[in-house]
């Protein structure tokens, strides 16, 4: 066996137990008796502590030392391939990351998220944010620790982001999200009433779960390699590429939620289900980062399931399934219903005009914690200022506002700004998709998607982990990742909503 | 911490493990995409790697030889309580077996079982014995170098029944069997047509699913802490005390499949149920034996679930259920059809008088093979013959014959058994139970059930692992353990099928 091929089976086996412990954590939330809550908290303990010690173990260090300089990046064997020096890279930055974090370090975090969470949840319960605060202070602190020991150029926040968008800083962050956010305020600005009353009826359940099963079914969903379930929270989860489950949840009063949640989860499991089945273990067969997993779940949720041609097709369909909830209701309006802009509190309902400023909300708050310009104690009031000057509203309870999301409990600093990276990515490849099928929409129309899929796995889902983000987005677009593509289609949001179809 | 806790988390480590794996075989059968299931089974072999490490490496090694002389048997620490000391012993006995077989004969037996097992299902598909035979000759090969390994005093079945029933010796189920086969032959030839084909109507899936679940609610089985799902084959899965998973399979024209299924699974589930919690891990904390887990499903399925009392109350529920179906049969012929006695092909599917003489007929032939006293070639038609001897009837193809059970394929020799010896285990159990408790049949009736669990809980639950099967029998009976308690039970069925209730 040679070296690389070593490294490489010492990277399987990880991946196999990250793998069970995905499922594991799909179980939770959808089957396990609700009792066995804190053995499963076990379970996946048990199952954290050999991921941990196969990524740092000394049989790992010693077979990825031997072919990767640990201090310097260089490679020993110039003859790999070049797939495979990148894919050394990525474990080379895998490992520094993990090196950086001391054993002591990860069981003392885990120990403190995993008694937030709970705290989290009666302090939302009781829209009690005191009964937070503490945490979240400690759990900035040990952030700020966690920032300093894998260290950054610029700012602490850098190296909390980097976790989940590699070498994506928080300066770019900005660039980016700037504009994109002056655009959404303005369009939320300029946003007139709009009668959307029609799907607030009564639509029932079973029709509900069996639409949503047929538009899995006709967009390409294989249920050879995949299940649909329901839970509190929709999710995807996959265990391997040939085991990917997604879940949705049904509001009787939204049947806009099933669906869109269903298009959502279908983009991540469409990208796991892609990605190559023998590289499974190494980076090349692991996606790329968050934000680009994002990214396929919003190219499918809005730049396809909400386009025209989408509901040209499916528009029809849904009409039958619910005659006298959308008889009387035109293409057009239950269009503009769908694209409605209006102010909300929580984030997951929120509409994709504003959900931008959702994002940016939380990105301004986390990097000023990070930094210390605010404290803990002060974050609820920060809070329900700054969703004054963003979104135009103040939330009148902390389950509204501050306390909604767990990510803080998790100790996840870093993660929102991937919400809108991954909508940025999305539009930059829409655009690039629309340019190399002039006819997408009549073919989506006459309910063709299996070329949808084909192009993003020919773009995206075969290269695996091969390239970072903004590498990956220059190559599939000809172009350096930019918000102009997000912005365009904003634009054409706002032409839209002032004009008939 | 103590040697002894030391030890404890080492095998609880272990446990947890085996939890794991217990849950990812439980979704395996229930919800998992067709698709996953190669890389399901290398999910498993992880695990099974990890466990067999847990199991016999230097650590648990060092940690079990510093508290108990691993050749001797002697415990160092005199002043452990008596609860411990067997804990030790326990885990000698199985570290031994462990020890026994070298890691790469484990993986060799492995590897041929898991083409097997493939093997197995093609040749029962196309009947073709020839197809399987290969196989089943080298995994008899093994198991008698398995035997061997691990060593025996006068028959090599001693090594792998002793397996699944510690201390338990053919020569002693030949003892205790034969007397039961002799009246089971005798009341099959004695058994009289009766009409049961009210049974044979339609019963809807529907409602057959909601008695069903009715049925485990009012039995007491804890949704907090288990559930039921459908498979092909029933079973029940435990990962831990507070996960207890069973299913059950529905057949439109055969609604007693149902909850006889449902009653034996959460025969099984009470028993993990109610295991103690506190020693999960430990010796302790598991079950005695596959004869006492047997004896706990039969306990509820046969002993409870079809006595005249437990009709008496659930009858009425079902006639209800369905009226059509049932409206006109009385409470007796239901009874007497439920105890109809009839030989059939298909083990899974045969009453409780001709059980026994399909765990006879396996019983022989595995000795057989075992002792090398006839060949896998020769198989087929020595389960024919003895199957004519046996049951009166003679198989046409290979899956109504040699090729039903799964069991020779993943090499599970010394495993039948203890389905006969669970039901003489439940028998013998049941008679001390309705000694106990006198007003057993009035508190049935009535719907009460809680007691049955309850006595169950405190004279075999509790105790764990800490007696061998004929030790349990023995405390809990103030007996040794004999056929005569079955014997009994069957000679009462006899009278009661030749008259009236």
């Amino acid at each position: 066996m040679s070296l690389y091929d070593e490294l490489y089976t010492l990277c399987k086996e990880r991946r196999i137990l990250e793998g069970i412990s995905e499922h594991l954590g799909w179980d939770e939330e959808t089957y396990m008796p609700k009792g066995a809550s804190q053995m499963r908290a076990e379970q996946l303990k048990q199952l954290a502590t050999l991921i941990h010690q196969k990524k740092t173990g000394s049989q790992f260090t010693h077979a990825l030392s031997s072919l990767i300089d640990i201090e310097t990046g260089e490679i020993a064997d110039s003859t790999l391939t070049q797939a495979k020096k990148t894919s050394l890279q990525r474990l080379r930055r895998d490992f520094l990351i993990a090196r950086a974090l001391p054993t002591s370090f990860v069981a003392k975090f885990a120990a403190l998220t995993s008694e937030a969470v709970h705290v989290w949840q009666e302090a939302r319960k009781t829209n009690t944010f005191s009964l937070f605060y503490p945490y979240l202070e400690k759990i900035i602190e040990m952030c700020r620790e966690k920032a300093d020991r894998i260290g950054y150029k610029e700012h602490p926040y850098d190296a909390l982001l980097d976790e989940f968008e590699p070498e994506m800083t928080t300066k770019e962050c900005d660039l980016i999200f700037t504009p994109i956010i002056q655009k959404s305020k303005q369009l939320l600005k300029n946003s007139k009433p709009l009668d959307d009353s029609f799907l607030n009826k009564s639509y029932s359940k079973n029709k509900q779960a069996a639409f949503g099963e047929n538009l899995l079914d006709t967009i390409g969903f294989d249920r050879n390699f995949g299940r649909l379930d329901f839970s509190t929270h929709p999710f995807s989860s996959s265990s391997h590429p040939t085991d990917c489950r997604i879940t949705t949840r049904i509001d009787i009063k939204d049947p806009m939620a099933n669906i869109f949640s269903i298009l959502h989860e279908c983009g991540h499991a469409f990208y796991e289900m892609g990605l190559p089945k023998e590289h499974y273990g190494s980076p090349l067969g692991e996606s790329v980062s968050l934000g680009i997993h994002e990214s396929q779940s919003r190219f499918l949720e809005v730049f396809i399931g909400k386009s025209l041609p989408f509901w040209k097709h499916y528009f029809p369909k849904l009409k039958k399934t619910f005659p006298s909830q959308l008889g009387a209701v035109s293409l057009e309006n239950f269009y503009f219903a769908i694209h409605k802009i209006s102010p909300s509190f929580i984030r997951v309902e929120a509409d994709d005009v504003t959900y931008p400023l959702h994002v940016m909300l939380r990105f301004q708050l986390e990097k000023q914690l990070v930094e210390g310009s605010i404290k803990a104690s002060e974050i609820e009031s920060a809070w329900n200022s700054l969703s004054g000057e963003l979104l135009g509203i103040t939330p009148k309870k902390a389950s509204d506002g501050v306390l909604q999301d767990v990510h803080w409990s998790i100790g996840s600093f870093g993660y929102f700004p991937t919400y809108l990276l991954g909508t940025a990515y999305a539009a930059q490849f829409f655009e690039a998709f629309t340019q190399t099928n002039p006819d997408w929409q009549t073919r989506i129309e006459a309910g063709e998607f299996n070329f949808i899929r084909q192009w993003l796995s020919e773009n995206i889902y075969q290269y695996g982990r091969q390239y970072l983000s903004k590498e990956l987005v220059k190559k599939v677009t000809n172009q350096p990742f930019s918000d102009s593509a997000l912005l365009k289609s904003l634009e054409e949001k706002e032409t839209l909503l002032t004009n008939k179809l």
